[in-house]
């Protein structure tokens, strides 16, 4: 993290799995992190999270005891929503995904804010139009939506509503990449954004795998983990596309046009996801995974998710950085 | 790789982009690899690369220069079919991707290699059940497709044809998996395999977000480099959907089995991929890799790729070794 944030306090409303990820990502990266919940016990159990999270850091040598007992330090709780915002120049909600609780929720934060302060949503399901309709504030209210947990995946999908002032994209999109994030600026809403859409257009037709036959789950998992994931991890589709041919992504597609439809066209439909199907990918999980617990597997996924992360920052792609990338201040 | 081949002699037939590769992976474990190509000047520039892509590897420090002299000597190039098959208790074939260019190979191959040598295909699309129809050595015929460049990835979809032994199919797991890759056995044949089953299920979602003015080529492949991906180079999309909930994958669709069916059901339709289409994504990959070139992009690539298997070999998933899982031969 060798940027310096752009906003130095931050509330945290919210605080459950994806508020205290980002709890503990806004105090690492240098910031003030202010925590809210309605339920006050929820906001220690929060608190001792980011405790607990930031000594398996320690321990797996990606951050210092000096620089963890500050990060630390910098967490606090506060009692009310009002003490939470005070000096908070951005707030992220991570309030349960119900229209109407954050609905709620926007109007107390747009009256009990600062006017200029930025209130961000981790929703992963609604339109900030709809969230912020008919508040005085809607022009700064943004999408920020995380990928599961903030704390160890950059990508942010950074999106405004129909009354939401460009300039505050800019500013949380800078913000998020002053934290050591890479905001994903989105054009135009859509259901499941970007990320929710291309992750379940690959679930799906796993599943129909699966489901007709052709493989088991473990098989399925070994094809993506030792295989397209591998190059996923530092290109996405175009840039996979790209590198496959000599000639780049117009010489990949020219000549294939029709062999691609074809295949697109053969891919299974929505599957019926119902018990008798969730028993089944259960089941095969349970084989794969064999006697691994489930909690040292998360364990082993955020360690070498850091791993990976500084093989990417020692070593960045010609192109730009794939992290900290300066294209999103360009385009602004 | 610190396993010892189960086939010492190796013919690679067809030597263009994926049969070199083969070459180098093959001669690299420690495999005498003996080259043919109709045209003999391929066959010598396979060679070429073999030798020029063992200097990158010496240069980026995965390989000692010992061990790039002795795999480069391992490579030898046959004037004829049937020299290159003599000695070979496995043959992988990389012809062009015709039926009827592989069916006559397939003939001459049958009729010219010894009885018990396995004859594999890198076919990406036909069923091995076409390519042997009416061969008497079609009990040997069995598909091992890579994913490109198989001398960095390390997944191979493994298939027979309807005729073919069960024991072929596992001695060619046995076989890869002796080489370093991880062989994945598939149940029953589907066009497009598993592999480009789902990873044109995601680029189709991709181009549709593109092409419907959600987000731009740059963004989309953020989301997986710096999202999605991190996850899928560890865990395939099973292994990420039980790691996401306490419960695991049972309590992660429990409860969402609606909402997931309305975002599959949301996703894009087939595009039509024609001129347009790919101008368009030419022009966005443009944007996003700005100044780098291409070449350099895939040294980029190539080395990430096998920095980040050396992190994954040496500090293996707690369930079993990702690389190297005796899951196969357990289920052979």
């Amino acid at each position: 993290m060798t940027h310096r944030p752009t906003i130095d306090t931050v509330a945290v409303i919210g605080t459950g799995v994806i508020g205290r990820s980002w709890a503990l990502l806004f105090a690492r990266a240098g910031c003030a992190a202010v925590l809210h919940d309605r339920d006050p016990a929820q906001a220690s159990r929060a608190r001792a999270w980011v405790a607990d999270s930031l000594v398996d850091e320690v321990e797996s040598g990606s951050l210092t005891s000096a620089d963890a007992a500050a990060s630390l330090g910098r967490v606090s709780i506060a009692g009310s929503l009002g003490s939470a915002v005070k000096r908070a120049g951005y707030v992220q909600e991570s309030a349960p995904e119900y229209l109407e609780i954050k609905r709620e929720l926007y109007a107390a934060l747009d009256e009990q804010a600062a006017p200029e302060t930025i209130l961000g949503s981790s929703t992963s399901t609604f339109d900030m139009s709809r969230i912020s309709a008919g508040l005085a504030g809607a022009h700064r209210c943004v999408v920020a939506h995380p990928v599961n947990p903030p704390h160890q995946l950059p990508a942010v999908e950074v999106l405004g509503g129909g009354a939401t002032d460009p300039a505050v994209v800019t500013r949380t999109a800078a913000f998020m990449a002053s934290i050591g994030q890479v905001p994903v600026v989105l054009d135009r809403f859509v259901p499941g954004f970007v990320l929710n859409r291309l992750q379940f257009a690959l679930v799906r037709e796993a599943i129909h795998l699966v489901e007709s036959g052709v493989a088991s789950v473990e098989a399925v998992d070994a094809v993506v983990r030792d295989g397209l994931g591998l190059r996923w991890a530092l290109m996405g589709p175009f840039g996979v596309a790209d590198t496959n041919a000599d000639g780049g992504i117009r010489q990949y597609y020219t000549g294939h046009e029709q062999l691609v439809m074809d295949l697109m066209n053969d891919l299974g439909p929505t599957p019926s996801i119902d018990a008798r199907l969730i028993e089944q990918l259960g089941e095969g999980v349970d084989a794969m995974t064999a006697m691994a617990s489930r909690a040292e597997m998360r364990r082993w996924r955020d360690r070498m998710i850091r791993k990976l992360r500084a093989l990417k920052a020692g070593d960045p792609a010609p192109l730009t950085t794939p992290e900290h990338a300066p294209s999103f201040t360009e385009r602004a």
